[in-house]
């Protein structure tokens, strides 16, 4: 069987995150909504129903993960998943903050308008202990063994990391 | 904890297929695409990751179940399936058929245009031993015990039920 390879259409409009057990997390680069997408390492696959049972049954544990995690970090109103894949074959997962009054709400976002891209100061996030300048809501990937930490206490370029300015961000 | 009660709106745009262990399967009163809900008949509950792990579990199951026959009943080009809820926030799980030039493709169904009833014809669903007529496509739901069959060999009106004029219609 070939190995897993990223469609390459994801692989443009997002970028890792962090690999999960089966998925890769990743962030749709559109900064109007909080906006993931779990991508399942596995080739040729596009219907959630085609995975193993065991592969359904981790994706079902990944994807109430990440909008768990997703609700708690953003406060959203209501989390969106979905498997839609009419554009991109390739099996990806949406989980999707939504919050009264934000862009089409409460209609959904696949199709409406065209992307905005992050800017680096609003996409921050780190994947090595954080240097200074960080802000609150700042994200830090521990990686696959770690936690995944928010910042609580802001500081300016040129002031010291602190341990205690960070915080789990998931339970 | 109070009783489990289907959502109003749920309950106006949608009617019982059946139930299965843990949702109600729903059919959306919308003709322009097959389209179904799952809805776990539990109460107070608006994310997926609200639900036991137990729960979690078992509506992966359904909802693979119901995509999976979908997809042999229809040959859809794409099976979409979602938990949304910006507007219902009782959990319920969207699984439609989609097709390459169906209205809207191959953008979502939420949110485009008003929905179209079906007709009687259409909309033939057998629930005991069916009689003439039937026609092609056709569904028979056996209910809890039994299978979900469909037909293969239409009959007029006045002609007599066999059971080789259905087939199964989910392996």
């Amino acid at each position: 069987m070939e190995p897993f390879a990223l469609d390459e259409r994801l692989a443009r409009d997002s970028s890792l995150v962090i690999k999960l057990g089966l998925c890769e997390l990743r962030l749709i680069e559109d900064r109007r909504w909080p906006w993931l997408v779990l991508v399942p390492q596995r080739p040729g696959i596009s219907e959630v129903f085609e995975l193993t049972p065991l592969d359904q049954a981790v994706l079902t544990f990944e994807q109430n993960l990440v909008a768990s995690g997703l609700k708690t970090l953003t406060h959203a109103t209501k989390i969106n998943v979905a498997a839609i894949g009419n554009v991109v074959r390739q099996l990806h997962v949406h989980v999707i903050a939504r919050f009264e009054g934000d862009p089409n709400w409460p209609g959904p976002v696949w199709g409406h308008g065209a992307a905005e891209a992050y800017t680096d100061d609003e996409r921050r996030a780190f994947y090595t202990t954080p240097t200074p300048p960080y802000d609150l809501g700042d994200l830090w990937v521990q990686g696959a063994g770690g936690d995944l930490m928010r910042c609580t206490t802001a500081k300016t370029a040129g002031g010291s990391y602190a341990s205690g300015d960070w915080t789990k961000a998931v339970k």
